[in-house]
């Protein structure tokens, strides 16, 4: 069994640009495996997707090939790469998407004659097909004392790996360290510090939003 | 490896009913692969699927079978089908969802007695039964001036496929045309001409919704 | 073709934590076929979770396998169980998830020592471990007159399974047999009665909450 084609996108799940994607894919590749990684991405934010493909590349099998599309800049004339780590392979626009993982070669995909302007997620990434010549590729900035993600539970993901204090709050290990309803900081599942209330929501009670700084000690 | 199952509905994804559908088509079919086109058209919405259907129908693979639920009419009288076009198979109730598909034959789906009263898409459409007598089937009248869809980028999807302008703007060929934060009128992905603000959300600023009239030249 | 290893989750689709999940599952199972049952569970609701097992878990194959990740006592004391009905096998913390299923036998799942103190879901649950010894499991009070869930289309569920009328409302076979715009009760697809209004929101119309009490007669 082959390791599986995961998908990131920003699309959304209430339009068919997902389900295309996936009939292009299937086109092309009769037998792949497709997992989604999540479509939820905040519209044409490539920050959250890097995070997302970070805190999570690490657990899908060697081979695993992703395919992500966070793109502002479709229809212009930005790059489109394919790139790979030491384990897996990726295609995306040269947007910065793929700053934070260890790529060890880049290459630029050619764009076929028959491409939509608009749509390079179905026309160009979900044929999957590999670069031309060597290239450079874009790299953002690498995550520091700010909100990096807030998550469906109101958990807020800092760009801080180790400190001793995040926000006012002292680093535990666990939400069990602290009573129901206290704030507590921890380093997250991600390997970053996350601040979170135990059975409450951080973002919503302290009015928390993606980019805000924070103040670590 | 055979051709898809591919679900289209209202169901949203916040309850079981998908996964329940998915786990009756597994029953009867255990090496289906399913594919989730998508389950967010909104709620009855007949004409926002049959345009879901139109725009993605040709990206999959031939012999592709689709299971549509899009039903107000679930627990009166009327009919559910079986139909195909030259490539694809398609299951659904008869209330228009198949209208703009190049259908080449419907026939009727048998109702079994133990269906449930109120949820056909698990009882008769996931068990992919074929059809007993030909029959006639229900359609919309075309799409036209107006907005077809709005995706979750705020793009809208106007029902036209030619013209020069519409809602005052001249038909361009991608995004890079204008400069960010401007509208602009493109053939989308779909064949039908969209509107858009580039990095910009043009439903919401021009606070337009679906069903809307437009003018076009 | 084995039969699927099915998620049911609070963790919603915007983040990267179901993926996460799948990612793990193939590293462990590479052949396993994922099927989601929902994630949208509201968050830490595990008396929803239980009702959405209940209503679905029949309509599986043989040998299906529930992983289930509705948990709020993650990083507290509270017991991981591996246990199994006549026909499927479940993962799940011990909180009262798997309260109305027939479970026929429950074991204790080990937490391995370098298990997240977060997301127990990646690190235990996803490996598919089977338990070490017999335990006692925690059980819901089972459901009554009141309202168990609202679904997307504002149908709500009831925890009664028979009763001549309620909410005022006379229990009826199908939305048929009241006109366009008129309430009804009836018994849902689940088997228990759930309130609608025919093409309508019952829940937005009426103003209903999970939790409220309903009278029946």
């Amino acid at each position: 069994m082959k390791a599986p084609v995961v998908l990131l996108t920003d699309f959304g799940l209430s339009d068919h640009y997902v389900g295309v994607m996936k009939g292009v894919i299937l086109k092309h590749k009769p037998k792949a495996r497709i997992i989604d990684l999540t479509h939820g991405v905040p519209p044409q934010d490539v920050r959250a997707a890097a995070f997302a493909l970070l805190a999570s590349v690490p657990y899908f099998p060697k081979g695993s090939r992703f395919i992500c599309v966070v793109d502002p800049g479709v229809g212009t004339a930005r790059k489109l790469i394919w790139a790979r780590t030491k384990e897996h392979e990726f295609w995306a626009p040269d947007n910065g998407l793929l700053s934070w993982l260890p790529i060890k070669e880049a290459r630029e995909l050619a764009v076929p004659d028959d491409a939509s302007a608009t749509f390079h997620g179905r026309d160009v990434l979900a044929r999957m097909p590999k670069g031309g010549k060597k290239t450079d590729w874009v790299r953002l900035p690498p995550p520091g004392a700010e909100v990096l993600s807030i998550d469906r539970f109101g958990n807020v993901v800092t760009g801080l790996r180790k400190a001793k204090a995040v926000a006012g709050l002292p680093v535990r290990r666990t939400y069990g360290d602290v009573a129901p309803g206290e704030a507590l900081a921890y380093v997250g599942s991600s390997g970053f510090i996350e601040l979170a209330i135990r059975d409450g929501d951080y973002a919503r009670a302290k009015g928390v939003k993606p980019g805000d700084k924070l103040h670590a000690a």
